[in-house]
């Protein structure tokens, strides 16, 4: 099914990694955890449990930087049976702490393209992971006025998009999303009837990764933000 | 002001300690930090301080058990001079865990006036705290039904209210909240020209205290949730 963009009406606009710089920040924690727990593991070894961790947490904990620091915390713990020192927990804490602090920095082409879409589609953000950490972010990242509604999921399944559209009486024909996510911007929207723009970002978690389905339907990919503007 | 319950269409819900318990699992959870630090300081001591870094910490974590669960840690670092075992760094987790899966109990009462109120009015549940949290706590009690739409906010002051009620294009006049906290539920709906109702819980945290002000205005307070029953 091709997308037919003159039917769009409402865009989304997921918010990690497609308005502003996120899973970097992860990686940047996950180096130094495992320089932390060198001592008592091979890196290797180290990312491969701390992952572990987070996916055993997820359900208790949901998505975002306080869940990822309480499993740090568990992960150090176990990795090192218990031997992690004090000033090391304290460390943990200190760098999910900076993570939540940091600046936010906006991708490259992302205000030119709102510029170029606002008043013309009504555009909103749709993100999953800790509500406060969200609000701050887009509070910081001065694009709060570009947007008409900002909606913070705790997942973003079929279920958590098709609520929120009848929620906000949007129908599906009308509904454009767009993000780095295959697996939680696009896939959902196209098993739910509306359309999705995949822009890959250079960095992708290892749980949103996902096999790409053979026959491409009901969604595009591009190369960077501004080629959308061909489409809208 | 007199609050005239006739123009009055839509309810909102505070839902910890209105639903359902919440405070009291904080209470007890406090109480198992106060056992394990005791060999470092008094018990008042150690409430004092964990209250201190609840609070050092709000603006970084928000609401809800993540948070406290980091700052239960974090407080017994410094409490214990950084000689807290690892093996107690690991029963706060487990404290925070079990606060987590713990079943919800639905206070007395509120079965009988949703029933009452369902198909009257447009009900909704106002709840600050953890995104997925407090979904999963509606979920858990069997309340989700009674309910139009569900808003979990990252704080309770009025702009936050001013900017829901906008975007659920919900007049003020028309607007009732009904809540256990005058500091969060009631104090900034008679700010911004709505009503509410004041239903107390028997335990208050330390940080939603306040003090009543002494015209009460735009506001009832009632003792058991039933009452309402007698305006509506």
């Amino acid at each position: 099914m091709e997308i037919d963009f003159s039917n769009i009406k409402v865009i989304g606009f997921d918010a990690d990694d497609t308005l502003w710089v996120n899973e970097t920040y992860f990686r940047e924690a996950e180096e130094r955890f495992s320089e932390l727990l060198e001592p008592y593991e091979t890196k290797n070894k180290i990312d491969q449990e701390l992952f572990k961790m987070e996916m055993k947490n997820l359900e208790l904990y949901g998505y975002g930087v306080k869940g990822f620091m309480l499993s740090m915390i568990e992960s150090a713990m176990e990795l090192s049976n218990n031997e992690i020192s004090q000033a090391t927990i304290l460390k943990l804490l200190d760098i999910g702490k900076e993570m939540i602090s940091r600046p936010v920095e906006v991708l490259d082409d992302v205000v030119e393209v709102l510029e170029k879409l606002k008043g013309r589609y009504r555009l909103i953000v749709l993100t999953k992971g800790d509500l406060l950490d969200q609000e701050r972010k887009l509070s910081r990242s001065n694009l709060s006025e570009y947007f008409h509604h900002v909606e913070v999921l705790s997942d973003k399944k079929e279920k958590n998009y098709s609520d929120l559209l009848q929620h906000l009486q949007i129908s599906t024909k009308e509904f454009l999303m767009i993000g780095n996510s295959l697996k939680s911007d696009v896939l959902p929207l196209v098993n739910i009837g509306a359309s999705a723009v995949h822009v890959p970002f250079h960095t992708t978690w290892k749980h949103e990764e996902v096999i790409a389905p053979k026959n491409k339907s009901g969604y595009i990919s591009i190369q960077k933000l501004t080629d959308i503007l061909a489409y809208l």
